[in-house]
């Protein structure tokens, strides 16, 4: 089961009501921050999740409004003691940004209390824990590198413990190897396979998050069928030229996109104070029948 | 008049109810901002008071949660050009990190959309306008070159609009020189002095702004008899050892310096979730009656 937290749903500007971009997917044991614009860490303890587990900030590009928050954060971090180390994935650009910010002003000539790792990531899987993996896929915008992700838990097949127990496969390597997909050959001889003590697949499920964009054709393929499709919805399609100008997508793009995708939902964030939060939906259902509009702490579940 | 608007009033580390270190010193038509921890900018919208108007950011040292807003402020107020420009006032120190946060992180290698003032100060005067002047004084503290700030109405006398028309002193420079103290011939060869024409002297008045400090004797001469002080209450005395250790104050010592120096109001902010607001206040009363303890949005006026 994915959990996505929005903490900051504003686009360049924070209002009253809407934090900078920043959202956390919780998977499992795993905890992925995605973006960390100015006052996430606040954002942070007023969703009640505390900081406690991050440590993996994923930037989706290298505008200040996704990232300058990751200076509080890391020295908030490393102040509590509450992470041992904080792995930082991005692309170069916005990578050598975070690393200014780290190393030129939160611990200046000072060796971080905390281990940083500054992580470039390119198109493709870069992160992969159990049945997790996290991809990353390029998108146009006028941040160089660029990256949308797409959250995966792998479709795999339970264990089914009480024909593991039935066949007499001891705990331990065996057990891994058949959940894993492996036949086994047990002390006794026997050959176990994993259809002996495997249930019916279980489909995986995916949730994609896109930062700021300026085009979606080439998003249709990273984004398709996922479970949840997370993207900006930053200008309405009144104001196309706006948006075009600079390097936004509009609401019906982004609307569109989901569709032709056929992604399961659709959630917008990245919102600009032009707009009511009614406008926004009203625009995104007509070609996305449902597309929700964020909230700062909202939350948003993809069940298994 | 001044009028001061507490912005953020946690320690080091943001909470669900305040925000980073952060007050707005109003005095006519100057704004100044003392210091600006992250989410600064955001505090200034939940003020109501707006970005308009803000040209001017003092630091008191160059500590992380004291400074790490002016990335995003400076960058909302070049995105927004609220104003054609800023000047940073602070020691080397932190003056330094402010320029590293917003020449290599907010601007790399860009020419910033408004122009950047960093302005070292020492002590003595670094800002003269008509009545105000602005003073920095030393402060002891771990951060290299920390300062404290006193805005000072100097003292005045009134102009006699009513007494000028009777003398018959022409609109232009001779009211000028005679508000600001000196005598004048006129045209028909009268002489007209200051006295003729102001009324009885009006006391100046002045408010002083102490960051961090891990000693108050050094103070007390700078901050004599003002009329409102502002310090940190970091700690309670009951744990003077982590004070001394962090390089703070006890809330006791400052209430003592408030005594000692003679001041008329003082309040206290940079505080800690580790007390109630009411312990911090008990303890301060203890040494100074009628000390309060600052909450974010809080607004003191000092009048004339």
């Amino acid at each position: 089961m994915f959990e996505v937290t929005f903490l900051g749903t504003a686009a360049a500007v924070p209002t009253v009501e809407r934090g900078l971009p920043a959202l956390l997917v919780d998977f499992a044991r795993h905890r992925f921050l995605v973006d960390c614009g100015e006052g996430t860490q606040r954002q942070i303890l007023r969703s009640g999740l505390g900081l406690r587990r991050l440590d993996k900030v994923l930037l989706t590009h290298g505008h200040l409004d996704h990232l300058l928050g990751l200076g509080g954060l890391a020295g908030t971090l490393g102040l509590l003691r509450a992470s041992p180390r904080l792995s930082i994935f991005a692309g170069p650009h916005a990578l050598r940004l975070a690393a200014i910010l780290l190393e030129q002003v939160v611990w200046p000539g000072a060796r971080p209390p905390i281990r940083l790792d500054f992580v470039p990531v390119e198109p493709g899987c870069f992160y992969e824990s159990g049945q997790l993996r996290v991809h990353a896929f390029p998108v146009r915008h006028a941040a160089p590198d660029s990256y949308g992700f797409l959250f995966e838990r792998r479709a795999s097949r339970p264990v089914l413990e009480e024909r593991m127990e039935a066949m007499g496969v001891p705990l331990g390597p065996e057990r891994s190897r058949l959940a894993g997909g492996h036949p086994v050959l047990l002390a006794d001889g026997r050959r176990v396979v994993p259809d002996d003590v495997l249930g019916p697949e279980r489909p995986g499920c995916r949730v994609a998050v896109v930062g700021d964009a300026e085009s979606v054709d080439d998003l249709i393929e990273p984004v398709r069928g996922a479970d949840l499709l997370i993207i900006e919805g930053t200008f309405l399609d009144a104001d196309a030229q706006a948006a075009r100008e600079r390097s936004h997508l509009t609401i019906g793009d982004a609307a569109r996109l989901a569709r032709e995708a056929g992604v399961g939902r659709l959630w917008l964030n990245h919102l600009s104070p032009r707009y009511s939060a009614q406008a926004i939906a009203d625009a995104a259902a007509a070609a996305f029948p449902g597309a929700r509009v964020a909230s700062d702490f909202d939350r948003v579940t993809v069940p298994d």
